[in-house]
C-alpha cells in the first residue's frame, strides 16, 4: 500500500527540505523510494532520519511541485529535524537499510515515534483532485498534452463540487504552472 | 467545503443506520443534505442527533452502497447512539435547524463533542478510486455506461498502483455490483 505523504529531512547545515512522496507502508516499516537525484535521498543518507508528515493541506503538495517549499515547521521529538506544523500526524523514522538503484533506490525505515496532532476530517474529493493534478505537474515533460488535459477536466469536477479555500488556492498554483509550461513549450 | 463521511443515526427502537454522505463543513456547523426518502433523515428528525464518522476504511463506503451495512460500533459519549469502531475520528452533532425541501432538505447541525481516535495515514489514491467508484455505483441508473466505463478505467490506475487489501476488497464489491447491474439491465 502506498500513502502520499510529505517527507521532511535536514542536511548537514540543519536546513530542512520538504518533499511530497509516495511511501510503501507495511506493519513494520516504511519504504521511501526517491528518484535520483534527490535532496531527500542525500539528507536521509547523511542523517539516517526523516519525519513522515501526514497532512491534508494540499497546498503543501501543490506548493512543493511549483517552487513553494517554505512551510511552518516544528522541532521533532526523537530525531534531529522538523515536522510540518500543519500535519494531522507525523512519524519520525530511522533509515535501517538501503537497496541502491541507479534510478530509484529503496530506503527501508523503521518508526521511532508517532504523534497524532489533529483529527482526520473525512475524505475530500477536491483534495484528491489537487493531489492527482500535482502528480501530473511533476510529470509535465513526460505526458502527452491530450492526456493531461482530459484528466484535468475530470479532476476539476471533484474540485468544483467539494473544494474549500485551500484546495482552490493549490489548484490555482498548479494550473499556473501548467499554463507556463505550455507557453514555454510553444516557444521551442 | 464538502467532506465525505459516514453518518450513524439511531431510530426509536435504538437500531443504528450507517450511511455514506457528503456533508458541508464550516467553522461553526455541519450541514447534512440527505436525498428523500432517507433513514438518516428520519432518524435525525426523530432523535435530533447523529455521529459523523471520519473513517479511511473505504470498505464501509463501498459496503453501504452494496448492501453491507453491518460494521462494528461503539457507544457515543454525549448522545444516545453509536460511532464506527473503525473511525479515525468522530463528531457527535445536534440538529439545530431544518430547511425542508421536496428533494434534498438541509439539516444544520452543531458539534457537541469530537474525539480523535487514530492518526491520519496520508492520502491513498486507491481509497479515492474506491470512493469515486462507490459514488458511480450509487448513480448506476442515472449515468450512461460509456461514462461509467471510462471513469472506472481511470480510477483503476490509482487502485492498482497504491491499493492495499481493504481497498481491493472494497473495489471487488463495487465491480460485482456493477456487473450484476449490467446483467440485469440486459434482461430488460
Amino acid at each position: 500500500m502506498i500513502q502520499e505523504v510529505l517527507i521532511s529531512t535536514i542536511n548537514a547545515e540543519g536546513e530542512t527540505h520538504i518533499a511530497p512522496m509516495g511511501v510503501h507502508v507495511d506493519a513494520n516499516q516504511l519504504i521511501v523510494l526517491p528518484f535520483k537525484p534527490s535532496l531527500t535521498l542525500d539528507n536521509l543518507l547523511q542523517t539516517k532520519t526523516a519525519a513522515i508528515n501526514y497532512s491534508d493541506d494540499v497546498r503543501i503538495f501543490a506548493g512543493c511541485v511549483t517552487g513553494r517549499r517554505d512551510w511552518p515547521l516544528l522541532p521533532t521529538e526523537c530525531i534531529n529535524g522538523n515536522y510540518l506544523a500543519d500535519a494531522l500526524a507525523h512519524t519520525e523514522v530511522k533509515l535501517e537499510q538501503l537497496e541502491d538503484d541507479s534510478v530509484r533506490p529503496r530506503l527501508f525505515c523503521t518508526r521511532l515515534h508517532s504523534v497524532n496532532h489533529k483529527p482526520f476530517q473525512g475524505f475530500n474529493r477536491a483534495q484528491y483532485s489537487v493531489l492527482e493534478a500535482a502528480i501530473l505537474v511533476s510529470r509535465l515533460g513526460r505526458l502527452p498534452w491530450e492526456k493531461i488535459s482530459s484528466e484535468l477536466d475530470y479532476l476539476r469536477i471533484g474540485l468544483e463540487k467539494t473544494g474549500g479555500d485551500r484546495e482552490w488556492q493549490a489548484w490555482g498554483w498548479l494550473m499556473q504552472a501548467i499554463e507556463e509550461y505550455r507557453l514555454n513549450s510553444e516557444d521551442l
